[in-house]
């Protein structure tokens, strides 16, 4: 396995349910979730993007208490998963991050419950990721979705995943697991 | 779509870390999950196991919160969702509750993150359930995973989930999201 792929979860610039741009609050089990997501496809970094601080601090004091604290001598495989877990203030500084580590920037890939005129197609994607060790960084919303400005600034919008009916709310939880599965999965 | 999918989420009988039989407690994320992610892949209903009165009732109010309380005004896409939420004190409750719809006892399929001798591959039962309206149940254990009584009892077992990589602790919910997604995705 060798492809580099990264996923974000944000909290800000996200749209509410009138549309509006808003920073919406972390949740506990999107840390876990997306952690033991990635760990189980091989994602080499899951960053929680929120611009506030305390919100961070929140975060970091959950993540150590499972790779370092308490957590980690109760259940070793969730401290395995943390270790994935990263902590930024916003997307450009987790590009940055990822950046850093590979010495080009990430490509980025959005991700949306809607359809956009230039999606890219889940297996067009999987056969691209899986013959490059460049980097990608999947970005999901929070909250109704991402803001435009994310969308319109991405490198391709992925296709969005749709079931045998017309329903479409899944918990951005499931999407992440659902987009890990179809691009990573055996 | 003619299919007839129920799923089920067992707190009991399920094991803890060490192997003891248990009893686990509802958890209120799964429910909004489980309720989205079967929505969005057409499923007939999803019953919340448990033998504890006070947890069914804990249900029981949390669903009609959002069915006909002030969830449902605020979020009418989460009301659809709890539509399909049944409550169950066990799992042949759940199966006479299929039994009595359909007119006809529904096809157990657990799941498990373990390989079992008689596993069935993912594309096997997706072929088999699009060829028919009989009723399937397929079965999710919290904690860590159904006891081996459901397990040898079921019609059969669904090949684990696989990633990449040697790590695999997904959570339930993200479980259950791939599998309808393997199962009844487009």
């Amino acid at each position: 396995m060798t492809h580099s792929i990264y996923i974000a979860l944000v909290h800000h610039p996200v749209v509410n349910k009138r549309g509006d741009i808003v920073t919406t609050s972390v949740t506990n089990f999107d840390l876990h979730d997306l952690s033991r997501n990635s760990s189980t496809y091989g994602v080499k970094g899951c960053f929680i993007v929120t611009p506030s601080q305390a919100q961070q601090d929140m975060v970091a004091y959950i993540r150590n208490y499972w790779r370092e604290g308490k957590g980690a001598d109760y259940n070793p495989d969730r401290k395995e998963a943390f270790e994935a877990l990263y902590i930024s203030g916003s997307l450009e500084e987790s590009c940055l991050t990822i950046k850093k580590a590979h010495d080009k920037a990430p490509k980025l890939i959005a991700t949306s419950a809607k359809s956009y005129d230039k999606v890219t197609l889940f297996r067009e994607l999987r056969e691209e990721i899986s013959n490059t060790e460049d980097p990608y960084l999947i970005v999901f919303g929070t909250g109704w979705g991402l803001a435009e400005t994310i969308i319109n600034s991405a490198d391709a919008v992925l296709e969005p995943i749709k079931g045998p009916v017309a329903y479409n709310h899944l918990p951005v939880r499931s999407a992440v697991a659902i987009v890990l599965d179809r691009l990573l999965g055996q």
